[in-house]
């Protein structure tokens, strides 16, 4: 981090005031850079140490693709084709890219529509862009840098189609950049953020390139046209998967992350209005409403980092059965790492949103940071799968294992607890009780069984009735996104609590996270009372002891948030936020910030518009 | 609008390719030209025209602080004051501004820490920026273009502090708009949106202003220092009212009704994943889930378009009692304008950001126009007075009525039902039952008046076992701000069911209005069951009955979406989104509008970096 940091190449101390051109430039110039650096000190991309940089230059740098490209051809290609092309990727001698989504197709890969015809004449497939929808549109890296790209395109042989495969394309020429033949490229103009990245868009028109293109660790094409399936192609969701996992550290929990230090540390600079007549005026993180937006989004992020070493850990656990041709783990850990990949990026992009309307207008200027750290992290809950797409796939799952429980089948370990007794009433007899995992978990548990049973039942009930299983399903979805909703709350309340439990050689630690764990479980209960009020497994009495306990903790918590902010250990570079330390000097930094803007030179608008509206020679001009 | 759309100095196409400098400079340019167009026209900012020349502008327009700098000396300063300044204002002899929040002061004005200290000597007002938390900061229109600002200090004559009050300042030469001796100003750098506005700094060092510049309408210095008070103060709060209101269609509203109509329109074009096996790929907007994430934001923009009806005829009325020196309207005129404020600008600016996620990937692209309605909308969440602050005050009404109403003293009519029995519960026999205005109106009403009594009891228990006043206000404002989002809650559907009735004239558009009025109150219900079933109101069995209402609603409004969406009259110029119009050309014009981007020409990035690269000459460099 520190030799990122002290690196002027890489100073991120102009980005707010620079053109989405600008931009560009500066990631383009950091990624050559980087590779620079990383060649003198032998760091690799698979070292310990990426992570960190990639922390450090908040992922501020091009050719992020490249290594997807680089990926999908280690994942999709055959050996031959690892030999020929990671060579080449690995020493820049091309960039590459990664064409999935179209303009009229996303997550739904099957709907794509671009083709690629195999001519057994010339042995080569011919690749078109049929229509306006089908356009390559997104992928990062390819409105201006890349020089290669892997398409995924309709397979055609002999007039049949065989559903999506990719392809290897080569879109500019490695000798002056311009555009090969038959293609046309470029980017796809301004986003919410990502100025730095040159998204792009690709049409193809007859661009044929030699069978040996096709990536073929699992499927082939044989010169005579002969369409050859081998292996298992269960191995693609566990690509999916990994990109989901990796996706909630680097994305999505460390903007989270940031925002809480950002807003918490300027909470106890910041003073507003007087808590007691004839005091000074107060912080505002001793106002209970601040308190209320800020910690509970703490206790979120350390949630959810939790749930990702769990998630981590799973992974790995279904990496080695894989690696032993057992893929019995893939649908469990496809339907957590999609419910999960859904409601964090949901949960954390609300927490960022709320960090910064919580820093006022401050927030609201870009030197505070939030906003781009909003305006990125939104973006998460749509690629790599639309939320509630995603949390549809693990509700699929839900039901199947629940109807399978009810069966007495065996399921998988995640969702047993679909299997427990039902129409309990939840013990806590004071609001004390409310502080015990034992109790809380159980009532998350309970309302995850409820709202699952109860939209199966309504699905079957809608089947039984003579609805059509694909219009009872779609007139579910609602009710079965909450019940995803609820299964992966439930999991991680569970699963905070029993890291808290395993910190027992750790008492300092322990008891502050002990706090944050149960200002989680509460914070959830109390924003979704009714589900848990629902069939009266907590009554109205205990909801009171809830709140009463959930309101407590916030001040409990509240003079203990500073060092829970400073544990997460940001330096203040890798916020670039003028209101991210709690030195005091926030004020001194906005205005010194603020005369860098390009924007405090003088404006060609006075002597073209002001001067003359002012001196009333408007009329001559 | 027709006016200003076929002009095209007014023209918006190029806005999302521009920098913070060229934004304003187009701003700049089209405030001079409206004012020559006002002046050929006979338009004027009072008539009937402007409301529809702001819309078609979208708010892009500069020297919108000067008509708070002219209504601030109309309102604040004597006849004598008007006579001097306003003429020179209306001419554009100088160009105004309204300098006020600090850098370390915002909704709590009396924090403020400006002085303007009277020498008696010269009868001069000598202003001086104490600290750099003192620093005006945000004002519009004074980074770089305003000559006059209006700054709030705190007076002190002979010693003694009179509090805030208001003093006409120049800050630029009318010659040639050099910073005025002691001022220092500029330009407060970038921000979420608005990169058209120069918000601006302000420090101030022994500035010496003509006594005269106080604005005197109700407090004067005279010339040996007696500080004299006169009229009544009361209709400041009037001001702060005036425009409270008067934000919420112009910034809020319309907002939220052109993301309603992008992105209902693209969801009846967008077509994904197929709903019926070998059928076409479905509509978006057939998804329950796509349904159920735009319709109530549809809903909420009429429920909240009627309640400005309601809210500006309530400000009439109570701007006729003024006149007439009764400020009896004031209480519940400033809690229903600060409740609503707050409530409307969190709806709406949720309601954009689900309108804008809604879209997938082409939402968070700037063409389609959503990114820039939510990052300007979501300043209406701040500015005017901070939501929580401004729920807390409408909270303490509630309070202070529901005690007098406990008490058998009258209250004004807006919260007469506090007073109404309690502990009933919901009559309703089926889910039709949920479809009648009359039982959830009573539902809202009942919630309403259980939160604010339970706080009410929660706040007196508190003082009475010994905590000190100000802390157990304190301790019981997390549920405050709950109660004042319930009472405007409810007072939206009651009057939105009101509005409905009256429409019996028109059977077509009454039968639209009537689903639309029962899905945003069912929609309420369905977010937020706890509230209505936690003292048994509304049983599970009920809520089951809401639930099963509410997603029948969601299949029969979807037919009429785009009826309904078209009703609100937006042209495609106005919204300026790629996805606004319904004509299929989605994808033709993301394309064309790309091609338009500075992104798409070349950069020197290739031969800077991209080319030794790939060729290997980067040590060469």
């Amino acid at each position: 981090v520190e030799a990122i940091e002290s690196d002027p190449v890489f100073s991120r101390e102009n980005q707010y005031f620079q053109t989405q051109n600008e931009r560009y430039e500066a990631a383009v110039r950091k990624a050559v850079h980087l590779q620079k650096k990383m060649h003198e000190t032998g760091w690799t991309e698979n070292g310990p140490e990426y992570k960190y940089i990639y922390r450090a230059l908040s992922g501020d740098v091009a050719f992020l693709l490249h290594r997807v490209f680089m990926r999908s051809i280690s994942v999709l290609g055959s050996e031959k084709q690892i030999a020929k092309w990671i060579p080449l990727a690995t020493q820049h001698k091309l960039i590459g890219s990664y064409a999935q989504t179209e303009l009229g197709h996303g997550t739904y890969l099957q709907g794509l529509e671009t083709t690629a015809v195999f001519d057994t004449a010339t042995q080569e497939f011919i690749l078109n862009t049929p229509k306006i929808s089908a356009m390559k549109w997104w992928p990062g890296d390819m409105g201006r840098s890349a020089t290669h790209t892997v398409v995924f395109a309709q397979l055609y042989v002999h007039g049949k189609c065989y559903g999506i495969h990719p392809f290897i394309v080569q879109i500019r020429s490695l000798q002056d950049h311009s555009l090969c033949p038959g293609i046309t490229a470029g980017d796809i103009g301004p986003k919410m953020n990502f100025e730095h990245i040159d998204n792009g868009y690709l049409l193809l028109k007859n661009v044929r390139i030699p069978r040996e293109n096709m990536l073929s660790r699992f499927c082939e094409v044989q010169p005579d046209g002969t369409y050859v399936r081998q292996g298992s192609q269960k191995i693609n969701y566990f690509t999916m998967t990994t990109v989901r996992i990796s996706l909630i550290s680097d994305e999505v929990l460390t903007p989270l992350m940031k925002a809480c230090t950002i807003a918490i540390r300027y909470s106890v600079v910041r003073r507003q209005s007087k808590l007691k007549p004839g005091e000074q005026e107060a912080k505002i993180l001793d106002y209970q409403t601040q308190q209320e937006k800020l910690l509970p989004q703490l206790a979120a992020a350390y949630a959810f980092h939790f749930i990702n070493d769990y998630l981590q850990e799973l992974f790995n656990r279904g990496y080695r059965e894989i690696q032993r041709k057992n893929f019995d783990m893939l649908p469990e850990l496809h339907a957590l790492s999609s419910g999960f990949k859904a409601v964090i990026t949901q949960h954390c992009t609300a927490g960022v949103e709320i960090c910064l309307r919580a820093c006022g207008g401050h927030g609201y200027s870009l030197l505070s940071g939030l906003p781009s750290l909003y305006t990125k992290i939104l973006a998460s809950c749509i690629y790599e799968g639309e939320n509630t797409i995603l949390l549809l796939q693990t509700a699929r799952f839900l039901i199947k294992c629940f109807m399978a429980a009810s069966a007495g089948q065996p399921v998988p370990p995640s969702v047993t607890y679909l299997a427990a007794v039902k129409h309990r009433k939840c013990p806590a007899k004071d609001k004390l009780d409310f502080l015990s995992p034992a109790i809380y978990s159980e009532a998350y548990q309970h309302v995850a069984v409820r709202l699952t049973s109860s939209t199966a039942a309504k699905l079957q009930d809608l089947i039984q009735s003579g609805v059509k299983k694909h219009d009872a399903w779609n007139q579910c979805t609602v009710q079965l996104v909450q019940a995803a909703k609820a299964h992966c709350h439930y999991i991680a309340v569970k699963n905070f609590a029993e890291t808290v439990e395993k910190l027992e050689t750790k008492a300092g630690i322990q008891k502050m996270m002990k706090h944050l764990c149960d200002l989680f479980a509460l914070h959830g209960i109390f924003s979704n009372t009714g589900a848990f009020l629902h069939d009266g497994y907590t009554s109205a009495a205990q909801m009171n002891m809830v709140t009463a306990s959930y309101l407590d903790l916030l001040a409990v918590i509240r003079k203990d948030a500073v060092p829970l902010v400073d544990a997460f250990d940001f330096t203040d570079k890798s916020l670039n936020s003028a209101l991210g330390s709690y030195d005091g000097q926030v004020y001194q930094r906005l205005y010194e910030w603020a005369q860098k803007s390009p924007t405090n030179q003088m404006s060609p608008a006075y002597e073209r518009y002001l001067k003359p509206l002012l001196h009333n020679t408007l009329s001559k001009l």
